[in-house]
């Protein structure tokens, strides 16, 4: 009973690194003795140090006999800091409590052995399943090296996400607002596509106290972004990444003197080919992906198979309209039985609002 | 406490009058003396003995000095059946413990008045949201003599009604469409429109054990449902009635000859005038309507101010396409200011998909 509640301020800790350690995990250690707590530390930044040094650097007492809660396996090699195992071992902990194994095979299971080899004990899964959803990202990340991607959209009780005049602020609260910006903040980037840029040329930075703007990604076949855009003139500050099929240097040239970086995409279906767009991203260390796109572009990322993770925020209003929008357009499924299967939602209030969260279940449809 | 407890089994033992006293309301009666259930009972059909009488009538002990539960005000008045409070005093039950009051301008306190008359002591509000709540369709049919209207639709995740080869078959599973049974059952009819017909061919039956069909109402503006869809063929079984503008016998002859009845009605829009056709339907007794139309006449009813309750089924699935359905369609809102408001919807969950219901708030798009 108290390992749980130990490892849910280990986990609670690890949360206050969200958008500060990609694509590193979130960990966080919380060190015991005697029943009270006389270290406690979180991953705090990429390439800072690991939860469990912090946790040891901010001993008040000897941690001779002591318990370490952690809630991912310690690492035991030499990466941006020295193996953690080692601190562990030389600290005199005698005992370790772990949440979830790292699946990172430079890791997975040698940390625990190293420290098991030292007479250290070693318990393992306790509030495993919460380690493990904290982690979602990385843990996707680390196995498949491509962004783990979150669709995500705004719609009414009817399914609309704009009504027939294309007007579509605001559908959902402020709560429900404020969720999206905590998501941007926690994820590497967002991305768009064009139609969205010129339909509410959004600024896709992240607006909470304190919070990191993500790097924004435009899907723009043809580059046809406007120059005057939010995300063009602000690229000086928040990093922009058009992904294009267009290879000319003269259409290249406006965008990267304003800032932005061109990715230069394989066409697929008259679009940028979003799965070698993924793999381009995950070279670059993005391991997480918001999807704030509009119709097409959400059906492209669903039928090319990027998308694990589905966010449906639902207004509890009606629009209505034979021509209003929906969330998911392009060709779309024939048969019922063809569906896109998700996992049974995850269920927030948020205010007035309903979050929906659902795991997108891999499937026949991605072609 | 206690008070509470009994309170509930009076209310559980109101439900199993749902869908046979329409337009009467469900009502549930506890005796309790000396902490012990000595009598219960509920109004079981139209027509039939009142809650409280049947209560009485179970008794297997003298009701002197005893206590009596009852989820509404008992009645003071002779309708089907002679006044409750006059067998309550009788009896010499000296407390009388009431969960909602009756909204009916025959009853709305002269009940609890007749028994403080008789120097029987009256708690009320016991469980008063609950009582309310499960009387939700009597409440609002006393009040205005017309039925109310239900809107349900399952749709997936992405808001659709049907891919874009307009195939619906099946998107929610067994334990949802179980649901959408118990509600046939409870209210007293159940609405489509022609489009639905020549889509679906529906039975529109409740297939629950010992449910009973709710009256079946197709809003047929021209008299075009064919005579050989199965709502027509099993008209002499189930009660059918087909709205429609069209006022030629010729036309409505083989309907009334399949045994099904026909209510000629205004026209406005094109269609059938649906505030007109509450009006009817009131008169005949109906008290509420579950509408399970398509996107154009759920549109209808909308705009015409004649919905109360919108159910809204949603599965975890996703079909997307530019041309697949949505639950609502016709002109839409312009604005989205000026959507129709929801209630904060109730969430249950059903298997894997999920039901959110929510109270539609009065608005201006009621034309």
């Amino acid at each position: 009973m108290s390992d749980n509640i130990y490892m849910g301020r280990a986990l609670a800790l690890a949360a206050k690194g969200e958008g500060r350690v990609n694509p590193n995990p979130l960990v966080g250690a919380v060190i015991v003795r005697d029943g009270a707590v006389i270290g406690q530390g979180y991953h705090g930044f990429y390439g800072g140090p690991h939860a469990e040094r912090a946790a040891l650097d901010s001993l008040t007492a000897q941690a001779n006999g002591a318990v370490l809660y952690v809630t991912l396996e310690p690492c035991c090699h030499y990466g941006k800091t020295p193996p953690c195992t080692d601190a562990i071992i030389k600290s005199g902990i005698r005992r370790v409590v772990i949440g979830a194994m790292d699946p990172n095979p430079l890791v997975a299971g040698k940390g625990i052995a190293a420290l098991k080899s030292h007479g250290i004990e070693v318990i393992q899964g306790v509030l495993e399943e919460e380690c493990i959803r904290q982690n979602e990202v990385f843990f996707h990340f680390i196995r498949t090296r491509q962004p783990y991607v979150v669709m995500k959209y705004a719609m009414t009780m009817d399914g609309r996400t704009a009504t027939s005049g294309r007007l579509s602020r605001w559908i959902t609260g402020d709560q429900a607002r404020e969720h999206v910006h905590k998501t941007r903040n926690r994820l590497s980037a967002v991305m768009t596509g064009l139609g969205t840029i010129l339909a509410d040329d959004p600024q896709l930075t992240c607006r909470i106290p304190g919070g990191r703007n993500p790097v924004r990604i435009i899907c723009d076949t043809r580059l046809m972004t406007p120059l005057t855009s939010n995300v063009v003139r602000t690229a000086p500050h928040v990093r922009t990444i058009l992904a294009t099929c267009c290879q000319d240097p003269a259409a290249m040239a406006p965008f990267k003197d304003a800032g932005c970086e061109i990715l230069i995409l394989p066409e697929r279906d008259g679009h940028t080919d979003l799965r070698f767009l993924m793999e381009r991203l995950g070279g670059m260390d993005i391991d997480s992906v918001l999807l704030e796109g509009g119709s097409a572009l959400n059906w492209s990322a669903l039928d090319q198979g990027i998308v694990h993770k589905l966010q449906a925020y639902i207004a509890p209003k009606i629009f209505g309209g034979e021509k209003g929008l929906c969330p998911v357009g392009g060709k779309g499924v024939e048969l019922p039985g063809m569906a896109f299967s998700l996992e049974p939602p995850k269920i927030t209030v948020l205010g007035r609002d309903i979050l929906l969260e659902s795991g997108v279940v891999p499937c026949s449809q991605a072609s």
